[in-house]
């Protein structure tokens, strides 16, 4: 191959925020890309959605005050903020039992508020003995920390009932996987990477407190566009080959030329693609090990946002509910009302095997629980599951289960040859999140842009 | 797609011991089949090779008496067993002290061995309290088991630096994995399989007892040569579609269609097939956590057996050496002496990341370690790296992180329509062997005659 032959720079496999923004940091640099995007659709784990009239996120949607990478790229395109809800109480339901609370601090019994504080100081000295270089293969109890589950850790160091539902509880809702599944480094530098529990689960100065008005999906679509022709939609990759002087991609019978190449897909779906040079095993052998979460995000819309009238701000959590996340979605107190949650992990496989009148079903059962008969009568009902989505494989963000990291971690970031890693999986910092895809990305390109 | 467009009633993709299995016995039953395998050869991962004009395998060699299927699969191709050499002390390797002993019990301190006695009584009870239909996740301490690592159950339950490497060293050995990345459940329901620890790890009695004279490959050859045309090599399997009333499956562009299909390769192989028609979510997640176990297996040639000069049978573990469980493999006393041993786990993965010379040396190193000067100055050394296999992604079986079999081992055996799964993972007895390879290629040719 000369090089007369290429026909671009850099060539990116995947259109979701991490490609995208390796392809603009590239083509800023003068270099041209081409992004190879498998779906009809750019934005990945970013998707736009519609429920009765109302635009909405069937991906990521929501935006902390420390996700400055997310929030000046919206506002660079016009993208603006506005504040989820909070006004009023949030529900709890506990073993099925529906309480409210005001504060961050659910009603559970005194003992375990006392365990949770503690539990919560704990984690956020442990996770910041991890380094802040995102390598936590290198931390000092790295090999003690992932050659647990979460869950084992949980039953030596958490007693109360309370205290131990609600970890597992937001194991579920934070990595869509559960307790059991989830090695307990993974879960510290998980942590750390949202800066500490409060930031990744909180509304109000945590990573819930702001959404984009009109959706989060916007973004990667003025990003696309910016990108113009570079971006090549239903071209899935199924096979690299590299070469002493550059590197073909083959989609669709046709093969793409460049000097170097850029995965922006989860690492589930590097796995699947043949590589004429095979990856190192240790490379492969991560690749093998990082399985998505697994959730259906689901909006369902009520004539009104009843909930706000008596005083509920729309927020749910519960332990064992399959619906066992929710948030206020509405636009305004007069409009219609909107609730937006997620099922979660387990719950999430179960249902994604049955249809979709017994999971609406399901959830509005959930809903009448936590809300009463208000709730028994929605005007819409709008359903996600990412467990289905070929090109993604599941959602949030992949996981490990204990003993990967310390095995095999260290290559995550690992240039293979030619080709370089991104997306939100490789970040060092807010990884799971679109924040984090977009710091991956401007890596990978500042890489390419090094060599 | 009409019937008379079939170029056969079933397509098996691999062509190991369960794919070819499965093949003869459809083939027996009149049914036209055709087996695809993308290697340039049949056996997946039972290998010829040769040392110094001796015959060898690569891959899996040894049978036990209980592995009724290999014997008589064996037997009926004219392949004949001989004996391991057994006749004298075998080398434990201990924190690098090295010592001798001649029964099955390593030389540990007393109280070492009272707790090795304990633990082995244990996990034989254990290990009967699940179902011997291979449904892990129906036993009643499923969850508990299946929450945990293998690590957290040994710093737990084991007391004794000498019963705790002991646990360790049998898991690198049996699961080429590490104790922390392995379920408690799987590595219980892997000695189910194997019937019990003793028989697993054992040579005379056990799953170590005898070879094949002339190499187990021999066996897969033969069983390939039956089928004669119907083995296509250098094809693997891209795709796979589902219709109405039949399959196409994709290999090299060309469709070829079946009124079934059983995959007979390894679940890792199987997640990188592209599905038509999506696999349900559960049984894709499934795939995408079963990955494979690493090891290198290596054989070095002497002038003469010199250890069995020196009463020694050539046998050694080691609790922390890179070369660390070592077998004669030599014909008789007179001529070349021969010793197999494999680098499993972690090591593995390190050492397929450095050069043959690296690993020749260290592999010397050691053997120098264990049997003194005589080793130093072999005249062959061969080496097979599985971790390095494109079309087997490891060896010698696929394991489980805890919290995998309980939310979705149910799905391992499940027929996808018409897609039905073999391989040695999906056994019910000796899964991680070529015997369960046999019988899994059995139960899914009777599962396609059955519909």
């Amino acid at each position: 191959m000369n090089h007369t032959d290429l026909e671009q720079d850099v060539i990116i496999v995947g259109a979701g925020l991490a490609g995208l923004k390796a392809a603009l940091e590239l083509q800023q640099a003068g270099k041209r890309v081409r992004v190879l995007e498998a779906r009809d659709r750019v934005g990945g784990r970013s998707m736009p959605g519609e429920i009765a009239g109302q635009t909405i996120d069937l991906g990521g949607q929501w935006v902390g005050p420390q996700q400055t990478l997310l929030l000046e790229q919206a506002s660079a395109l016009g993208v603006k903020t506005l504040s989820q809800y909070t006004a009023g109480a949030s529900i709890l339901s506990l073993d099925d039992n529906v309480s409210t609370f005001t504060s961050d601090i659910p009603k559970l019994p005194f003992l375990s508020l006392m365990e949770l504080a503690l539990l919560q100081r704990r984690w956020n000295k442990e996770m910041r003995s991890l380094p802040v270089t995102a390598e936590p293969w290198l931390a000092a109890k790295a090999r003690q920390w992932d050659s647990q589950t979460l869950e084992s850790w949980i039953l030596k160091h958490v007693h109360t009932r309370g205290a131990r539902e609600f970890a597992r509880t937001i194991t579920r809702a934070v990595l869509c996987a559960e307790p059991r599944q989830v090695s307990y480094l993974c879960f510290l530098e998980y942590l750390r990477q949202g800066e500490s529990l409060e930031s990744l689960i909180g509304i109000e100065g945590g990573a819930q407190q702001d959404k984009f008005a009109g959706g989060a999906w916007q973004i990667p679509q003025r990003m696309a566009a910016q990108l113009g022709d570079s971006v090549q939609l239903d071209s899935p990759v199924h096979a690299v080959e590299q070469h002493h002087d550059g590197v073909s991609v083959i989609s669709n019978g046709h093969t793409y030329r460049a000097r170097h190449l850029i995965m922006a897909i989860p690492p589930v779906l590097a796995a699947k693609i043949r590589y004429n040079q095979p990856l190192p095993a240790k490379r492969n052998a991560l690749l093998e090990r990082m399985p998505m979460g697994s959730v259906i995000k689901i909006h369902v819309a009520y004539e009104r946002a009843f909930w706000r009238l008596r005083g509920l701000n729309g927020g749910v959590v519960s332990n064992n509910r399959v619906f066992n996340v929710v948030f206020d979605q509405s636009l305004d107190d007069d409009g219609m009302g909107v609730l937006v949650g997620f099922i979660d992990a387990d719950h999430a496989i179960a249902m994604s095997a049955t249809d979709e009148a017994t999971r609406r079903q399901q959830v509005i059962s959930d809903l009448v629980h936590y809300f009463g008969p208000d709730a028994a009568h929605p005007i819409a009902y709008v359903e996600q599951d990412w467990t289905a989505e070929p090109w993604s494989r599941g959602c949030y963000v992949a996981h490990t289960a204990p003993g990967v990291i310390t095995s095999f971690g260290d290559t995550l970031r690992e240039p293979c040859g030619r080709i370089h890693w991104a997306g939100t999986e490789t970040a060092t910092r807010w990884c799971g999140y679109l924040d984090g895809a977009l710091q991956s990305g401007i890596r990978a390109a500042q890489e390419v842009l090094n060599r």
